[in-house]
């Protein structure tokens, strides 16, 4: 007999739901709704292109007169302020007639922020909260991470041979990882709002940092450049890593500087690591100097999320163990 | 209903016999022996410490009257050579009434060679040959290195941060592995003939270079020092990669200078790629200088065979792609 799905299961889709908003979604938070009638999905939504619609919108739409009387599943606290762009969620969610509502996470942004379920209940809907909160927040980590932190998730891509060196002593580093492995890194750079290289490697390498996929050229992300002077037409300067603000997500490129400084700023929250399988020796290696005094501080900071092959390289995915 | 034990199968288990017999067979090959009578496991055995007594030896004392009618599996061509230390296994075989024996591997040696084979034949033994062949060399690939291309097979170990750094910039790395790795490790050097390292880690570091496994801490293997000048007492000095010879196996430890030198000579045959989850940034890299002058010829060498985790640390290991 199958097991009937649980409120922890329809909620991890909600929250798959929720990846599909990124990053299109930013600045606004990529979240996910899913609208279940006895045991039958009625709808699913996710955030819009620019924020709009909101996720629990984009399913009412869908689910129409199928709301009345249904459990609505979203990965983040109904919005409790009206805008000029819609009605507020909790409000839509009411008037839909939707008797129960089961939320991921609660919304730190302070025009909602626990006024979103406090609207809902004193409508007589019944709200459980608390549902697989770590991944919905796992899933909108960039947004996450900027409404708290005030600061932008930043993920540092490194693509290395097997001695960790990222071209050759002269330079060279074209290709050390294979065509399967730069597919996925343009894939990270269109889920990104900007990537950032270093002068040397701006000067070096003139990497066009563009989205090289099918359909997805236009998802192509702003460009920064880390420098205390002036960046050229078409990017932007920033001085240090703690000057990057205003911003859900950033891909750090390169170089080796560049990596090193948002290292020893500790402002890395995603390491993905492409290896090929070869050897180079005596070659560049993939970071400068970080800060590193004792190697006990090297330790319990990174955990591997993700690992797969891509072709012959792998790619290993690592986030920072923060204690938020 | 299930499928009976084909050929493949049975070879299967010789050959994971065989490898118990690693390292300690040497000089003689490691080889497994299964004796199957009516689809029932009759007896095995493998290559005694030194080299006797032989695997099918072993097996057929074992055997007894139960051999009379079976079939053996055996991964390396049954010798045809008496010697001193006891009779040829191709006349055991048949004095024990052995009536179909299943070889994976020709003998190279030049007094097996195919005449096993032809005296069981001629015995009027059913012989079937070349049943996972490649699968039994690579179980003896140290033996058959040595003895088809006259050197000694040589595992790389690196042990290195995830940007490839097997110290800081001051030196020290203790510890940049945890203990599992570590473990793993001790167990790699009970396989192995002979460990080796240059002069400057026998200087910085002092490496005991001993198995420190409990029940392994005799199988602690010869040492080797790559020098162009004299070793110490309990060390044998060796002034490059191309001049250990006498050996199947050598695992080369450390450091850069030597383990850029075995690269450079194109004499390392498998390499234990341990890596932590931490960055080092500007630390000392794993490799030096191996020749590498275009990028195109760093790529085909090395063909990942094994990955797994050990603690928080990870282990790749990957062989040579030689063709032989």
């Amino acid at each position: 007999m199958r097991r009937a799905p649980a409120d922890t299961d329809w909620m991890a889709v909600a929250i798959a739901l929720s990846r599909r908003a990124r990053p299109g979604a930013a600045p606004n938070p990529n979240v996910g709704c899913l609208i279940v009638r006895n045991g039958r999905v009625v709808a699913r939504g996710w955030t819009g292109a620019g924020g709009r619609p909101h996720a629990e919108a984009a399913a009412l739409a869908v689910a129409g007169a199928g709301a009345r009387g249904a459990t609505a599943y979203v990965s983040l606290e109904p919005c409790a302020h009206e805008s000029m762009r819609g009605p507020a969620c909790a409000d839509s969610l009411i008037a839909a007639g939707v008797s129960r509502v089961v939320i991921a996470s609660q919304d730190p942004d302070p025009r909602t922020d626990g006024a979103g379920i406090a609207r809902l209940r004193a409508a007589g809907v019944e709200v459980v909260t608390d549902v697989l909160t770590a991944d919905a927040r796992a899933a909108m980590a960039p947004w996450w991470t900027r409404q708290v932190a005030a600061r932008p998730f930043v993920t540092l891509k490194l693509a290395t041979s097997l001695d960790g060196c990222i071209a050759l002593a002269d330079g060279s580093s074209r290709w050390i990882t294979g065509p399967r492995a730069r597919a996925h890194g343009h894939l990270e750079r269109a889920g990104h709002q900007a990537i950032l290289v270093g002068r040397r490697t701006l000067d070096i390498d003139a990497p066009r940092l563009d989205v090289r996929l099918p359909g997805l050229e236009k998802r192509s992300p702003d460009k920064l450049l880390l420098t205390r002077g002036t960046a050229p037409e078409g990017w932007a300067a920033v001085a240090s890593p703690e000057a990057v603000t205003g911003l859900d997500s950033v891909l750090v490129e390169g170089g080796a500087g560049a990596a090193a400084a948002f290292l020893a700023a500790d402002r890395v929250d995603r390491l993905l690591l492409y290896r090929a399988p070869i050897l180079i020796g005596g070659g560049r290696p993939a970071l400068g100097d970080i800060g590193l005094g004792d190697l006990a501080d090297a330790h319990d900071r990174w955990r591997l999320v993700d690992s797969r092959l891509l072709g012959s390289d792998r790619l290993d995915v690592y986030e920072r163990t923060r204690r938020d």
